[in-house]
């Protein structure tokens, strides 16, 4: 079984497990599932499985599609939040469907998300563990622009916990259904949290950069919550401050510091800092034998780097 | 081991297990759960485990625990849709923390249920049904108000998945914990889906008749969301119709429709309908040997009933 065979049995488990008989429930979840998105976090997941010599793609698919889903729920509560109304180049749930079903189907994805899980017990707590960390790195987010105190170290906080987090579960999960000893399974989380790490410092950049039609999403959300690595890099904290002022989503404000910080290095420094984390995540991959799936491994984590959206 | 004790050990479960080093969701999590609200469910599922003989409560607190949490996970989340400002006779959390975060602690407090569930691998399946039947009810409750669609009948797939489909898991798993045979959890189960349903109408009857301060939440709320029992009781939907347009928040609307509910026979009916649960669910309990916990479910059955609030 090839690694297109494993995500295309990821995709159609997400897709069962979300066929409610509640209209509304069924298609807001169809309609964020069909938009796409990059599935990284669950091809890290049946990659390691796959280096690590797992053949049973019936086995390990489940876990990774519940791993997308916690992803894909915290999305369409982020979106909710954030007002944001453009999701993978789609309308956002609560843009079609409104705040209330926008809840409830993040509500859902979440609860399925045990489902899926169930009968998986060990790995059950790493997931969970993820999930709460993710929970509370969107909660210190939020925080840190609530408390105008937005600094290099609390931004790098908050996507340890949002996002690196996750990342690493991906991967670790992957390892320990494959049945690796603790030292691989110890590596390949390493290397899940160096690229989780590296993704969102791109994302927060891209986010500054592109726009929203090559974005997929609704561009400078991001900055305008005041997070965004650039944002925290510059002037390490101060110009953190100036962001985190923005909130009142002035867009004169917002023009004036998106200019600002695009002229200078941090987008650069932040750039050559992803860069280091994939190059961190790929020596990671030395305990692995020689595959196709290490290869891909290793072109997952430039992927990520190298990515325009 | 006393059934004090026991609910001591669930409460004890519950104020750790959300002891983040996140601080907003530390102390949201335990603002809401100070407030204490009547621990129906917990109290089932350690009377069901102790009416068919188990002993070990630090076996089978983390799980009662678990299903409070997804009762508390949807209330949090509940009062940002209906905008109910008290609860449990406090500010509800979004009302204190605002929406943004109030949907995290939501979110927080169901990642926590996984947690706490992470190593019962078959009681899993359970409660992830349960959970995602609470919000399809959810769901159902809003799209009926939304399509002005809120008969009867609708009313009573509504309750079932948000309220007895809980209930129903929360004595199942009791029975389950306690290693009962197949035919004594189906009786359990039958009890607490019965006793869900009366608990829900109750609900709803008295979020017409009780005011704020006694019921310790934001009265007519349910009524400004279409829902509530005797609405759709009253002429069978015609009322309910009526009520699903109070949704445009007209006090002078609300209160004429209220009055008109409170002088028809709606609230008794819903009252007889209600009572007529209780002895069903109470019939099922026939299975049980005679104890103290078996003396316990019958008092709960009418105590939910019989409540003022």
């Amino acid at each position: 079984m090839t690694i297109q065979e494993a995500m295309q049995s990821v995709e159609n488990i997400m897709f069962e497990v979300v066929n409610s008989d509640v209209k509304t429930l069924r298609e807001a979840s169809r309609h964020i599932l069909d938009a796409g998105g990059k599935r990284v976090r669950p091809r890290l997941t049946m990659l390691a499985y796959s280096a690590l010599g797992g053949t049973d793609y019936t086995y390990a698919a489940p876990p990774a599609a519940a791993i997308e889903l916690v992803h894909t729920a915290s999305v369409v509560h982020d979106d909710i939040n954030d007002h944001g109304v453009v999701r993978r180049g789609r309308p956002s749930v609560n843009a079609i469907w409104g705040r209330t079903f926008a809840l409830l189907t993040g509500d859902f994805l979440f609860t399925k998300v045990y489902e899926l899980m169930a009968s998986y017990k060990d790995l059950n707590i790493d997931l969970a563990e993820a999930t709460v960390a993710l929970v509370e790195g969107e909660t210190l987010q939020a925080a840190a622009v609530k408390e105008n105190n937005f600094t290099r170290e609390v931004y790098y906080q908050i996507i340890a916990r949002k996002t690196a987090a996750l990342f690493k579960s991906a991967a670790t999960i992957g390892a320990k259904l494959a049945h690796a000893d603790e030292k691989v399974i110890e590596a390949l989380g390493q290397y899940g949290y160096s690229v989780g790490l590296a993704f969102q410092i791109i994302d927060d950049i891209l986010d500054l950069t592109a726009d929203t039609a090559k974005l997929g999403k609704t561009s400078g959300i991001d900055l305008a919550q005041g997070r965004g690595y650039v944002a925290a890099y510059a002037n390490n904290g101060h110009t953190g401050v100036a962001v985190a002022e923005a909130v009142v989503e002035d867009s004169d404000l917002m023009t004036s510091i998106k200019a600002k910080l695009l002229k200078g290095d941090a987008i650069n420094e932040a750039r050559i800092q992803a860069r280091t984390l994939a190059q961190t995540a790929i020596a990671c991959l030395d305990v692995l034998p020689e595959s196709q799936a290490k290869r891909e491994l290793i072109d997952l984590a430039n992927m990520v780097v190298d990515r325009d959206h």
